[in-house]
């Protein structure tokens, strides 16, 4: 019968409603998938300038005199004080694919709370979650 | 049967859920309506000095030595700067009204993110995402 | 019968949904439960420096030359200039729990405009939402 | 004799220049009289917006709700979060005509410290030295 | 006589000394200078993400869908709005030469008053004072 | 005669006037006299929130998961994008100190650069000529 099969489907979604009202941060990959495809987007509309800034930032965090990995928690700090939570979740992800541990992760947390004072805090309660979150895969 | 007519309104919302799981702008309409609603709500507790900044934040985009077009793309980028969500919907609307093409929006995401530094990025991809919501109508 | 046990939760959770879809604030409990778990998520880690950086920002509200409530009110305005909804919430139960009257605290609403700008009023918008659901109850 | 004369003049400016090295402050005397003479000057260009904007601005800290004092040390700590000292001096010395004492504008450096973060220290070292200069008159 | 050859250029040297506690805004000709010295320093180091910024940020406001003209004013509001005096001269500068007005000038600083708050005035009496001087030549 | 022996020392003041109109920076020794200075007025007023603050704030770059050498770039480029003249003075010194090199602070730049935007560009002329003049000794 139409509504045995319909069911299963709503108590997923509803897991997935409760989730989202749990969890402030939206998931790993809901959160990808709309920078891919907003990326795709602005991409398409061939703006020299977005294209050549946006590659740029990517040639930002490549190996030189410094490390990938401390360019990542340089990128992270600032997006930190600057209070940007997508910037952040991005270069979490960076820092976890490049096995920065979690103590490393709260170092860089206390040095962004001290210079960016109280107003950092609740920037660092989402990261937090972002990161445990990227652990749980 | 109760459950046959309850169904089809169940999956109405849950497409709406769904909606609002992809796309993390509000939609425009409820944008619009939360404005509407707070705004009466502020006006109505008679703070003089509020009251007066706000009529004055209309007058500021009327036409001038400048256009109001051109005063328009000012508040849009000087939203995108200072990163403000909400008040580039604001302009972005505006903008949509007075007939800026989406290659002159997309000029104003350059600067804004020029001068304002990658933290813009994530800004401007729920930007461009309005500017499209606002184009489908 | 299995399904008319559970539709009522159904519907239930399907006003909780629209709710959060009419009103961008989380709701205060909602808010304070995450607050309090991710609190304790961040002090379980044990980095030093943020444990008593947030043990001194709770300091920094006490009764002194200003009273608390005073300090709460230039909480209250820094968090508004700087634009961080969830300081202003903290900040908003504080003075509403210290007695703060609604003309007190337009008054700092009035100040943080002036000062910070026309970015701040969508943050007076879900302040003076938040505010009033802290009056409902 | 003519050299008699200037040199008393000269060794008066050589003090001036070398106050000027020491402190970064410029004196409180300039700091007002370049205000003055800017605003005299931007007034007579007859901008309405701008004309009307510090106008509201005046009125924002007049006694109503909260007092002239409280709201003045609302704009103290705002301008501090914002790291404005052209604006901290403003209030500073409005707060000392109005009888603030050096304990509670400290409290107002403190919250300004731990909301803003070590990015306010540089401001507040300033701040203090203004605040100095105006109780030696 | 050794002092009837020295003290013109001594009282020359005054009256810089005295223009410069009058005047805060460096001179246009030592801020120009210092610009291009420090840039050429710069550019020497040869690291090749902050070459290639450095001249995206010029091709940002060439002509395109919008006018150099309005890019300059979008670039000036943005320096306003974000509280970077040096950034502000350099557009003043640009805007000079492309025959903006001032009334056009100061419509730029009543929306970056609006919208950045009180904590642009004492930006926007440095910008005055610096527009003014390019006028006077 | 008098105005034998004053000539020379007028002559030293005006060198002294003459490099601070050629350089913005103050210089090395002047800042740190002046924090030295001022740090001792504040910490007189005995302010414990204040106090516990900075005594923090020390705490924050002590080695640990990462080192004190990362953690002073981290807060080199937080300085950097929250646009703090003298906290980027600071970090520099210690820096130089910790015997980073050129082109390691180049990067730590152009990091702050794409992520502050066109308007951490002043900020980096003035680092770099304070990073040479600490190189000069």
């Amino acid at each position: 019968m139409y509504l045995y099969g319909e069911l299963p489907i709503i108590k997923q979604k509803f897991r997935l409603v409760n989730k989202l009202m749990i969890m402030p941060n939206k998931s790993i990959e809901e959160f990808n998938d709309y920078r891919v495809k907003m990326n795709d987007r602005i991409m398409a509309q061939d703006n020299k300038v977005l294209k050549r800034f946006w590659s740029l930032d990517n040639q930002t965090y490549q190996d030189g005199a410094l490390s990938e990995k401390t360019k990542e928690l340089l990128g992270l700090v600032a997006s930190m004080v600057l209070r940007c939570d997508d910037c952040i979740k991005y270069h979490l992800s960076t820092c976890y694919e490049l096995g920065v541990t979690t103590d490393e992760i709260f170092e860089v947390f206390a040095v962004a709370n001290l210079v960016g004072g109280s107003i950092v805090i609740p920037h660092t309660r989402r990261a937090v979650e972002y990161w445990d979150a990227l652990g749980e895969g």
